[in-house]
Formats: C-alpha cells, structure tokens, sequence
C-alpha cells in the first residue's frame, strides 16, 4: 500500500513522458498540480507526483506499460466529477488525464452506435447525435462536465436509469490498455460477442482493471413525446406508495424522483422554481415518455395512482420549458443544501423498492439520534437514497459523527436487501464498507479478478477494496494533514 | 486437455457422491448414461464417466470441492438442450446434471424478482408469475424444455431478445459454486451493486466458471396489449430494408423475424400453417407490445413501412389463437427444414443490422459455391441469422464440406463486424474460430479470467476457448469413434 508514501520514481520518468506525450503534456509544477489533487469528493486530498495528457490510444499504452517497468501506481481520470474518491491521487503516483482524448471517433445511425475517446463529455454524445433524432440515455447529474471515460469506471447512472439502465447497459465495446501495457479489444459493434463478457466486468470497475480509451455507446431514437407529472403530499409513506403503485401498474416511466419537505424548502429559498409546494411532506417527479398517445395515457394513470394516495395536487408539462423548469429544483437540490448550511455529506445508497418507507423512517431515527438534519432526495424508482447530511464542519468532532451517521445508514441498506452504491462508485469512501455487503469469500473472488488484470496493485491502489488502512484511518491521515475540507459536490 | 482420455479415478468416488446425494443420485451404469453422451448438437457423442444428480448448493459445492481434491473433470448440464455441446461430457468426466434441482426459491412481486435452482425449465418461470401478470422475457425456441442454468451458461436469447435483451439483462443475483467448492453470492436484489460485474462476468461463461445454484431473476410485467405483423415480400432485399426502416422510425418491436422462401415451402410442407404465401421471396414477422393504443399506431407504422418497401400482403393478428398461428410456421422452421432433408446443420451468426442484405448475398453465393441448399431463418432485428445448411450426411465427405461452408459464413459475419454467435453459444462446435474474432491478447485476457476460476480447468474442459485440438480434429476423432450423426436440433 503505497498510496499515501512520499514522492519516488515518478519523476524520473519525465523526459520518457515528454518524449510520448510533448513537453506540453506533462504537468509538473507544483502549482499547476493543485487542479489534480482531489475529484468531486473534495473531503480526501492529495496532490499527484505527475500529470500526462495522453492523446491516443498508443500513448496510453505506451504510458502504461513505463508505469509497468518502473513499478509506477497510476490512476485514470476524467473531468474529475466522481463522488468517491475514485480519480484520488496518491501522493507517489502518476495521473493519467484524458482532457484531450476527445475526439467523436464515429457516428453510425443505422446500426445505432457512436465511438468516442474517454475524454469525451458525456453530455456531447447526445449534442453530437440529437441532430439526426438520436441520444444518449445514461444522464448523471453531473452530465454537462463528466467524461464518458469516468462514466464507465463508475458505471454511472442518472435520472434516466429506471427505464434505460446504467451505463453498463449502453456500452457495445472497449479498447482498453490494461496495466501491463497491452491492448485490448473486449466486446463489439454488435450486442452478441461470445467469451467472457469482459465490457461488462470493465464497466464499473473503478479504473482498477485498465483504462478504456475507444469507447462504442449504443445510441437511443429520442422519445416522439416527454411528459413531467409533478405531485406532492402531505406524507413521505403515500408518496413511496404512489412509487410502488406506478410501478405495479406497468409503467416504466423515463425517470421518478422524490423529494422530502427539507430539500424542497431548500431548494425553493435558493433557485426559487415555485413549482413545489413548501408544505408538503414531499414531492413525486415522474417523466413519462414515449409516443404522444402512449404517454398521455400513462400520464392520466399516474395522476390518478397520486390522487389516489392522497396527492393534494398534480401539474403536468408537455412543453420543454416547464419540465425544465419542474426539474431544475431536483437537478439544483444538492448545491441548494449546500448554501443552506456550512458543509454537506451526501451519501448513495441503494434499497428494494418496497424498502423505501422503512429506510426513511430509520434515517430518520438516525437524523435524531446524531443530531444532524438531512434532507432526502432520490431516484424512487430504483430505490436509490442520497440523504444529505447538514452540518457544521467547524464543529470539532462533527465530521466524524456524520461520517459515521453516513456509515450507518448504508449499513441499514445493506440490511434491507439494498447495496452500498447505486452510482457513486466505492472508491476511497466506501471500501471500509464492502465487508457489510460481500463475504470474504466473495471479496477473494472479486480480489482474483483485479489480480489477473493487475498483478502488482498499480492501478488505482487503495481503491474500491477495502484495505488495512480503508475509510476511517486514511480519511483522518488525510484530514490532520490538509484540513478537514467541505465535501463539496457542486457537480452533482 | 483430458477430455477425451480414457476413463481415470472418477468411478473411485462413487461411495463419496452416494453418501452425499443418495444411491438414486448416482448413475453409473453404461445403458443409463447413454443419455447424457451428447446435448443438442448431437453431431459430438462421449459418455461421460458418471453422472450425480444433486439437490442442493450445499451438495453441488461437496461434489465440486471432491473433483477439486481428486482433479477430476467436472460439467454443468441442465437440460441438455445447447447447440453447441456445452455440455459434451469427457470420458474421464463427472457430469452434474441439475435436473433435481428445480424448485422455485422465491417470489417478490412488489420487487419484480423471483430466486429459482438452475434446472427449472424457463417456461416454468413465466408460468409461475403469469398469475399475477408477470412473465421472464428470455425465451428461446427451447423454452418448453430448457433450463435457467443452461440458459444463463449460454447468455440465451429468444425472439424477444431484440426489445428486451438476453438473459444478462435479466439476472440480478446468483450463488456459485466455483471449483475449488466454494459458494460465492454474487449481484443481489437490486441492480445496483458495487465492485467487479461478477453477474454479467459468470452469464454466458459456458460452464467455465462454476455452477450457478440460485438465481435471481428479474420478472416484467405481462403487456397489456400484443399484435403480430405478417408481411410478405417479394425480394430479400425489400424485406431487410422494412426491418431497417422500422429501426429507423423510432419503433421497437418485441421480436422481428424473416423467413426466406426455402423456409416457407419447408414450414409449409410439414406444418401447413397456411399463413405464409410460398411464392413469395421472404416473410416478415413483427411482434409489437405495450398499451393497445401504443400497439395499434406501430402496427399502422409497420404496415405502412411494409408497403413502402413494396410488401404485397400484411396480416393483422392481435388475439392470441391467430398469433400463435402466425409464429407456429417461425419455430417449426429447424423441424420442418429436417423432414425436406436427410440432414440439416444449423449455424448462429450475427451481423450488424445494416450488413443483413450483404450478408444474405454471401450466404447465397456460398451456397452456391460449396453446392448445398441453405434455408434462412433470423432474429432480423438483432442481425442474428440461422443459417439451415441442408445435406445428406451419407454422401462421403459432405459433412467436412458442410462444416467448412459453416464455418464460411461465420468468418464473413465476423468480417462484417458481427459475432461468432447470437446465442448458442460456443462450445465445443466454434472454439476453433474465436481466433477470428479475438486476437492473441484478446483470447489470454479471457484465460487469465478463466485461469482465477478455474486454474485446474477442471470446470468444462476444452470448451469455450481454442485448444490445440480445437473443431475438425477433435470433431473427426469423434466421428471415427462414433459414427456422423444428423446435427439434429428438434428443439432448436
């Protein structure tokens, strides 16, 4: 585990990187590397060795396979927007940024496809293709900034996921260079490749198998129609009831979010939509799409499964504007709770649907018992929770509280039948919590697998398993020696 | 490579698997394992050794952990319907066959999941929810027969893979049995879990990389409303670009099928549906589903695109008897093509949608070229075609001929940026072709997968990957032992 050790042979590389990338390609000024020293879990610091700015795929390789020689950690990044630490340096290690991989490699609409470098922002591909009818479903919150390169380390998710999956489910093929430096091609242009369905394994893998640097996406026809049903109600349970009711009655809406009363207030005394009632418990964000028929058909439905359990009122927008505008309280909620209160902690956390009144009544008794408010906010539908926890980081010793407030409530999770993440990956944050949810026989097995990709622990150490020195210990290290930091997700 | 060695200690743990499965558990004597020497690619025939029929993960992780102790070879077989001899025991073999395996574990209709043993017939899932307005979308011709554990080895696809993906898109969870005789869990309720995609890694890993003893699947609700399109074309051409133009618009039909002329007069020689004019160059089959006025405007969007690419009839069928009709002709197709034909091999191969009519022309020219009839058959929306090779296995020689024109027309589907296989599977049938389609470090990225698995190759031997004595040779040894057998697929 030499994450965390003092700078070593990194920088004796330099003159080789040079020759790979230019010299403008490599970042060394102490300065110029602050930029790199923490993603969007800005709580863990540390500033990297080295940068390089690689171009194509032989430079990658090349990289790689130095790194190989010399026995140098590296670790991927993107834009930087990950949640848990995944992109975190360590202080001996060489960053490999993908800024500049990105180029749109190829667009082909009649099979579907578009080729990208893993720099490319994944709110492009959908730029890139809406022209022509297509786009691009994966849709983190974090969509005008993140990388398609980090979305497939994190297997990211999004509003959008309940009808259209993860990232996993829209990615055809990779050309990925593992970290013996070698060139690998895994899955294809069409969905059907026989073998060992090693895209699948990659995605997800938190940059600890390699590095995807050509990237196939499957690309959707966009919907003829979209629809936004807002409701709300004066209780949290008939609101998680209306969720498991929409479901039940067979439809599979674009998206379904929930908001509790506190991060409605918050949201309304900082973007000020106006769209949500502030004395309600909560609100149901339900996007319909489809063609135009089909989705007013499912939009009285829904309306009605509301009315039904109780919803005071429900508004309804076809037109661009107004679902914009009833989204933009939702998209705007994490930053909003940001400038309610000194810090936040936002956790990810994931239950089976019909889990969700019970983990909101127990973070609710979590909330009382450690003293900290938090607000609610989540993907409903696929009963994925991101409580933020407001508090006070100038208070001594209140981090440590809501860190382990933060560890409680996944562990509930885990205990309901539920997982650690739903998109916000493991990282440096989590891997204390991997024994909650896997044995040490299922943790041996995943251990074999990183083992076969990367025998000497170069890529991306520390992260994603848990270590001797995971979560609590590293975290303390890390906060005596830099300051303990708001854990900040502007970008959420 | 041991598999076709003589028989060797396994016969000396008899007493051992007895005491863990009962004396009915263990077959041993040679007339009764007579039916376990081939799967459905009958064309390959070995007796295994011995055969145990366990009940439970508890008994499946003894027998395995005893194999691991002697180093004896083991295979998965559920039931027996792979077309690509998965299955095919070794001499020296213990085959597990999971046909008592077939209890029903759980149902969870809030949560949409169902927890079943491996030999539980596909259908049966769908029959056990269908109640309560659910069905399990993976539905291979075989269904009637086939089994979750066989269908997860092969990643199994069906007619409507094309809207609702293969089975990796419908496992949530499973608990393995891997070689060395642990129980691993892998995936969970939700579909979100952290760390490496050991889910999507095991489906489709032909038997590789352990046993899967529960499953846990996911389970849709049953449509609302269901119409099949016939349209009948007078050029193959015509017909692929309605497919492809249906793509276009936006429309994603549950399953979309072409039959070529030689298939019709087949499928109505032996069944006489009396829905498919034999004059005409190809029938289209299209299956539409969702809410009734969703279904009825894409069935006024087909039918319209139909004509505009010169259809001469459409057939309307939205009650069930007239659908069950329309498609009866589609899965009797492989039966019917081996009543017109001494003999018949059927091949699976995929290529990307807008390459069907390239693809067509080749299949054509080589058929012409190698002086055998073909007969087409496929999922078309996919660009999953199913060659019927016709023949007559007497005629010396016409077999290697046979296997040499298959093996064509893959390395064309490859050329032509498909796949190997849509969903058979590879086998023992086509591992001699992966180096077509996978380049060295490609093929050893998936053996040091295989290798963290299943280090002894203990677990299905000779399968899935190319081995010195991969296809003809190991084929013609067999075929000198045992005589050539009609590549039979009564269920295909």
């Amino acid at each position: 585990m030499a994450i965390f050790s003092p700078v070593n042979a990194v920088t004796d590389i330099i003159p080789q990187l040079e020759k790979i990338v230019g010299q403008d390609g490599v970042i060394k000024r102490k300065d110029e590397l602050f930029t790199y020293e923490c993603d969007g879990l800005t709580g863990y610091r540390q500033r990297p060795a080295l940068v390089v700015l690689p171009r194509t795929t032989e430079q990658v390789a090349t990289i790689v396979k130095l790194c190989h020689d010399r026995q140098i950690p590296w670790i991927a990044r993107g834009a930087g927007t990950g949640l848990s630490g995944g992109a975190l340096p360590g202080a001996d290690s060489l960053l490999i940024v993908t800024t500049r991989m990105r180029q749109i490699l190829a667009v082909d609409y009649d099979n579907q496809t578009i080729v990208v470098q893993p720099g490319v922002v994944n709110n492009w591909v959908t730029q890139t293709v809406s022209g022509a009818g297509f786009y691009y479903a994966p849709d983190p919150s974090s969509q005008i900034v993140c990388s398609i390169g980090g979305n497939i380390a994190e297997n990211s998710g999004g509003v959008h996921c309940l009808k259209y999956g993860t990232t996993t489910n829209h990615v055809l093929g990779l050309k990925l260079v593992i970290p013996d430096g070698s060139i690998v091609e895994v899955g294809g242009q069409v969905p059907e490749t026989p073998g060992y369905d090693l895209t699948g394994l990659f995605v997800g893998s938190e940059g600890t198998l390699g590095i995807a640097t050509e990237i196939t996406l499957k690309i959707l026809k966009t919907p003829e129609s979209i629809c936004v049903v807002l409701a709300d109600f004066l209780s949290l349970e008939a609101t998680a009831q209306s969720v498991a009711d929409i479901i039940a009655a067979g439809i599979v809406p674009a998206g379904m979010e929930i908001m509790d009363n506190f991060s409605i207030n918050a949201v309304e005394d900082v973007v000020a939509t106006n769209c949500y009632p502030r004395d309600a418990a909560a609100i149901l964000l339900v996007e319909l799409d489809g063609l135009p028929i089909e989705v007013e058909l499912n939009q009285a439905k829904v309306e009605e499964i509301c009315r039904n359990n109780g919803a005071r009122n429900t508004a309804i927008a076809y037109d661009q504007e107004t679902r914009l505008k009833m989204w933009k309280g939702r998209k705007a909620a994490f930053a909003a709770a940001g400038k309610l209160s000194p810090s936040y902690f936002v956790q990810d956390g994931v239950v089976p649907r019909t889990q969700l009144v019970q983990i909101l009544s127990d973070i609710n008794d979590l909330s009382k018992k450690y003293g900290f408010a938090i607000a609610n906010v989540f993907h409903a539908g696929d009963g994925n929770l991101h409580p933020l926890i407001l508090y006070d980081q100038k208070v001594p010793g209140a981090w440590e509280k809501v860190e382990e407030l933060g560890g409680e409530i996944l562990k509930r999770c885990v205990e309901l039948g539920g997982s650690l993440s739903g998109e916000h990956g493991i990282g440096i944050d989590k891997n204390c919590f991997m024994p909650n949810m896997f044995n040490e026989v299922d943790l041996e097995t995943m251990q074999w697998v990183r083992q076969c990709f990367n025998p000497d622990n170069l890529a991306n150490p520390g992260k994603l398993f848990p270590t001797p020195r995971s979560c609590g210990e590293v975290a303390n290290a890390q906060r005596l020696n830099l300051g303990q930091d708001k854990k900040m997700e502007e970008i959420y």
